[in-house]
């Protein structure tokens, strides 16, 4: 009795993640260098994945020892505790079913939470009105965006509902595209003037794709991942404006809002844009935006925090979504918990302000120092490039390989940037992505670096891929 | 621009649950007694949901102290922390990428905590081999059974997936199934017998479905919530060789396997009968079993931690169930931890102990106090009955209304059981779930309460119920 015929044809379509590949590879050079197996390096270095704590940073001490305390209140009579995060934790079990945060809560997540996240984002709008009711939080981004493209999926059309992606763009979004039974529409960003997104770029995906499906909606990444870009004003106003023409639900995933490094550089948020243009856009474009507890200072992926704040609804579509939300058990609380931290974090004069700013402080620091050290050592190296790096965790260069090197590839019937991945993980225990993972434009190749890593395991990174590097190029040359 | 029309229409048709009706009032009415107003009642008390910790029961210490360390490992150094604790906590922390919980871990859960469920799994059906491969650990068992059903749904049919689900179940699986377009199939369990689970009713429900949609798995709810019932061996057998007859994937949902009260029942997987049913049954039928921390005596619903066991699938098949469990972020760490504590709790000689045993045994105690009282109130007054009660976390007594009370009822447009429900909250403060909200035969009806309260509160809840109920048969006789 097979039950392969029975698997849902959507979920046949997932390609087997190239992904594993690569990680089961990494994880099993670990395993081996365990076993006391020699290699010509004693660990493998993760530049893989987007995570601040296995990069070696530490966690925010504040936000810990709120948990703790939340998780096992005996320790609000611990004096070694400071006074504001036994206050916040005091305050945070308040709002717990029977003081307990193994309680389940709200499905759309506690509302004191709710309300400080609504707060946090006014706060970070300069003033635009947000409302606790608009917002849904979830167990992390990802969750949001899922729960969003089941009630933006129609099936019972006859033509498939399409939504405009970009190009390149990480791997398990596409993913969940494919499993609502979506269309995909890949939109180009132009990595020539720093990976922006352009409007006519759009225009064209969209009205090639208008022949094929239904489009319906438009997912932003902004800051992007893997590409490292931040959107200006004017680049939102105009993608706005191309979505109100169009009638597109816009997707707004700003989970790295936090993350910007250019000097003259800010990060404006879609609603915040959006609220400033004429009443006709304003209070008509219907937008959802994501945001994290995974990303920025605090790197607590394993919480699992998201939210998602719905903008420009119809009322009655946000009973559907109140609904939609509601038929999920609550999201994990201490992924609430930590929402609440991000949005409301220590300020001047509270005991944990001058530890909690400290640490904050060097975990940008380190970025930056990254972010400079790449850019030295990818500049004395042939064969690659880079855009300036702007917001995000990652940086994602070009790589220029001979044709030797992808005539080989093409013997192994691998990608090129993936055969370079495999064996610079191989030879030199560094674990990076490669750009066929997100998708690319043909004949160029990539690899994503994560920037949150402990500087002294970024430096011996870089100089194993240097070594690496030079000695490919060469080899293939 | 309405975005109404875009709504998907597996969405649309969700009806807006009526428990948000039961729910928001109770909500209303506690926020109305803290703002002042008064009322016959200081409080409502909580017999809606199957959560433990909103019922008043402790935290099991040994969980929240592994925890807290685990979050803030700052508290290793404490001396007060006993010391099995701070070594299991040292022990999961190994198995954390940077060693922090905030990192993401394998996205079907760490190694470690699924070769430890693996071993909970074998200990619990008696040396039945259970292997970590098969194993996914989710953010609850609510979204391991969500992805199952993402796994079994076939949309490109002409025809649509039917799943056989019992009547009464709880009403989250029943939003679930529509969710994913899935026909239903009910198949009603034998209230006088005690909410048996009988073959020919199953037999019934699949003769008459398989003319509307293709059937390919059936759901069993063992102990069942909201009923209570436990199946016996002899009944699990026969289901078995049901599903193997009829070619049904069984998905067995079993997260309340630990809490069980009848003196000579016993909990028996589906995964341990079937290993000793015929090898032309034991090896094809195949199987997916459940099972939660949000259950038993931890009760950490928050948490969202939970694991589905896969037997049986075809090799092909698994490769697909491991794509479909990757394409997710991974599961909330803190619900996998729990997950570790629960399979491998303390044993005797350990530091934790006495204390992890007597909290234990403490809301053992409550549960079948609880039970006993429930029974003996029950007794007394006129119109309503209980099957008796072997396991779970519900009581789910019929209610056998007056006719005057039904027409008055039929005048509201209303479920009697809903009416009852909503006076009884109105009018005590008394927060219990209808039948209505789990299916019930034509002309019955029910109330649900929820076993696991603080033994005060459940007597308050009983003489509440007990002067409402009395008052309400009478003046509708």
């Amino acid at each position: 009795m097979s039950f392969l015929k029975e698997i849902s044809p959507l979920v046949r379509n997932h390609y087997l993640s190239r992904k594993d590949v690569l990680s089961r590879r990494a994880a099993q050079i670990t395993a081996e260098i365990q076993q006391g197996k020699r290699r010509n390096y004693n660990e493998v270095l993760e530049l893989s994945s987007g995570d601040l704590h296995r990069g070696g940073i530490k966690p925010i001490t504040f936000v810990r020892q709120v948990l703790a305390a939340c998780f096992y209140p005996a320790l609000l009579e611990d004096d070694s505790l400071p006074l504001d995060v036994k206050q916040r934790a005091e305050s945070l079990l308040r709002e717990c079913d029977g003081g307990s945060v193994g309680s389940y809560t709200e499905s759309s997540g506690i509302t004191k939470i709710k309300h400080c996240v609504s707060q946090f984002i006014t706060r970070r709008d300069g003033g635009v009105p947000s409302s606790p009711d608009d917002i849904f939080i979830q167990s992390g981004s990802q969750t949001a965006l899922m729960n969003m493209l089941k009630l933006l999926m129609r099936s019972e059309d006859s033509c498939r509902t399409g939504v405009l992606i970009p190009v390149p763009t990480y791997a398990s979004f596409t993913l969940a595209l494919e499993e609502e039974g979506a269309a995909i529409i890949p939109y180009h960003l132009c990595e020539e003037q720093g990976w922006t997104l352009q409007v006519e770029e759009l225009r064209r995906a969209l009205q090639a794709a208008r022949k094929t499906c239904n489009p319906i909606a438009l997912y932003i990444c902004n800051p992007g991942n893997p590409t490292g870009h931040l959107q200006s004003r004017t680049s939102i106003e105009e993608v706005i404006r191309f979505a109100a023409d169009e009638g597109l639900f816009i997707l707004a995933d700003e989970v790295y809002q936090s993350c910007v490094y250019g000097d003259d550089t800010e990060f404006y948020s879609y609603k915040k844009v959006l609220s400033e243009m004429g009443s006709n856009i304003s209070s008509t474009v219907e937008l959802a935006s994501f945001n994290s507890v995974s990303k920025g200072f605090m790197g607590e992926c394993g919480f699992r925090g998201g939210y998602v704040e719905l903008v420009n609804l119809d009322s009655a579509v946000m009973k559907y979504a109140h609904t939609l939300f509601s038929t999920r058990s609550c999201p994990s609380v201490v992924g609430q918990l930590a929402l609440d931290l991000m949005a409301d974090p220590p300020k001047p004069g509270d005991s944990s302000f001058p530890t909690f700013s400290e640490e904050v402080q060097f975990i940008e620091h380190t970025i930056r120092k990254n972010i400079g050290r790449i850019q030295e050592v990818f500049a004395e190296l042939p064969g690659i490039s880079c855009q300036t790096l702007k917001a995000g965790f990652f940086v994602f260069p070009s790589l220029h390989f001979p044709p030797k090197a992808i005539k080989w590839a093409k013997k192994k019937q691998m990608e090129p940037d993936m055969l370079y991945c495999l064996h610079l993980l191989e030879e030199t225990g560094v674990h990076v992505r490669p750009g066929c993972e997100y998708g690319q434009r043909n004949d160029s190749h990539h690899i994503r670096l994560f920037l949150g890593t402990q500087e002294d395991i970024m430096e011996d990174a870089l100089q194993r891929l240097k070594t690496f590097h030079t000695r490919f190029m060469k080899e293939f040359s």
